[in-house]
């Protein structure tokens, strides 16, 4: 198998691209890729290092998912339809041809799962990282953005909170809780979501979960001029969080409101507007309501408490 | 002056946005950006890294103009007309902000010059590199591609070849040549002319230098299936590149013919078309003729020569 450094920069992508896309599109081989968009644009890129973000158990093609994986969820977050991946390459001479061609194939189908594929990309000498770029159409929807949450909107997210972190645990222990693991290598952003819920007309402002709900809260807070406050009982608990907590002692808040890599989305709505958004199709739990404060807090039957900053 | 690791990924990206775009416009802080295209999206994305792409003697400024340049080239050899840059930056935790802010400057100075600005951005740990991604839109006319130069067509060029290679020489050996120096630091796209080439309906085929003009041949010969004729004497030279010649022997088709970092345009036309493109405003000058072979090919009083691969 011939490494990269013998290949060479400007072959490998043409051979990688011919590869995931056998039957040839617009595109490769030009300076530019060409893509048709409908209403605007809305375009995102994220960089991902071999040495942060590819834990030794996860394989070239989880980190290629993951890679475009992170992009699709920001443009769920704006409810964007994937139009396209661009992915720019920096890997060691001496990484295999198959190497870079799992990155290629796990951010292939990723954008495969997300309605579209890779239409350009890059590859070259440095040390190992993959820089995606996504982008997607609004068609005639309104972009939901950080900035319109009001007080008295309802806050609801679309999946349960802390399944990566369980699954970041499980791998580290030995736990062997297999739908945990999963969340965490191959996380699945909520792009269909992301569309019905912008065309509700419910939606006042949304995020994904990519730095943990807290974060992602503190963000909706400071954008918007808002508070916001959770009910601990409301937040829906992912796979392996309860045996996690058990098992290794583990804080389930650590797992659930401080983890990043979480891929679901957070959006405030009107309350008005609940029956829309119950007709949109997007799953969703409703976790808190929005006031006139001006950060994130959480309660439960014992007492209410600002949320922190951070990420495990 | 904090560093990059002190700041953090998530703050330092604003605070970079802000600085180069002090007005404040749509986008940053929200997870994608946005951006209005008319007619087909052209897109591209180019990886820089500081250790093969920013020699000592090159600011971080630079290297930020750098990268944002070589992406709105890429736009110009398509024809589209640039709409927004992209930039995902990876630095050492040491990193000062000044630098990651001078980088970020670079970028966005090239970007107004090529009529647009920096739409959203990402910086994360890891070796120093720079990954732009630009976005144009081909409004009403068609992009150019690598496929469609045919036997007969005229190749022509928009400028000189060989003042950045000058530049490389004049910076190693302390030559002074001041304009080769700038055309290597500071390589201006081609974007106007890109975007009045593609609306003269004359073009068959275009690619921008950055390989050097043989590679580009070659790619135009490969992917057009046709062969092409340079005439030695026909070929502008850069500012520089008489006078390396001359004090250091330095081969002058090793500057004009092999050397990367070129950002005119080369293109084919139809001989028939000649006053179409006249009429559309963009500068160049003819250098060779295409032909039924599949190679490029260079002639000069003595001898026809098939060129060379690769790049200095």
């Amino acid at each position: 198998m011939a490494s990269f450094g013998e290949i060479g920069e400007r072959e490998i992508i043409r051979r990688m691209l011919r590869a995931v896309r056998p039957s040839g599109r617009d595109g490769p081989g030009d300076d530019a890729a060409l893509a048709d968009i409908s209403g605007r644009l809305a375009i995102c890129s994220d960089g991902l290092t071999f040495k942060r973000h590819k834990p030794d158990t996860m394989t070239f093609e989880q980190f290629g998912w993951t890679a475009a994986a992170v992009n699709f969820s920001d443009l769920a977050s704006m409810g964007a339809r994937p139009n396209g991946l661009v992915i720019s390459l920096m890997v060691p001479a001496d990484t295999d041809e198959e190497s870079i061609y799992d990155i290629m194939s796990g951010a292939d189908q990723c954008a495969e799962f997300c309605g579209t594929f890779i239409i350009g990309g890059d590859t070259k000498e440095g040390e190992g990282a993959a820089v995606a770029t996504a982008i997607g159409s609004m068609e005639d929807r309104v972009p939901m953005t950080r900035y319109g949450a009001g007080p008295g909107d309802l806050v609801a997210i679309t999946g349960p909170l802390g399944g990566p972190a369980a699954g970041w645990h499980s791998l580290k222990h030995g736990l062997d809780i297999e739908e945990a693991e999963i969340a965490l290598k191959v996380p699945v952003p909520r792009v269909d979501e992301g569309i019905a819920l912008s065309g509700s007309g419910a939606v006042t402002s949304c995020i994904d979960l990519s730095d943990g709900l807290a974060e992602a809260a503190w963000s909706i807070c400071g954008s918007s001029r808002v508070g916001m406050e959770f009910h601990r009982d409301f937040l829906p608990e992912g796979e392996g969080v309860a045996e996690v907590s058990e098992l290794l002692g583990m804080p389930r808040d650590e797992m659930t409101l401080y983890w990043g890599g979480e891929y679901e989305l957070m959006f405030t709505f009107k309350k008005d507007k609940i029956k829309a958004l119950y007709g949109c199709g997007a799953p969703f739990t409703i976790i808190g309501v929005v006031d006139n404060g001006n950060s994130p807090k959480i309660s439960d039957a014992d007492k209410t408490e600002v949320l922190g900053h951070g990420i495990y």
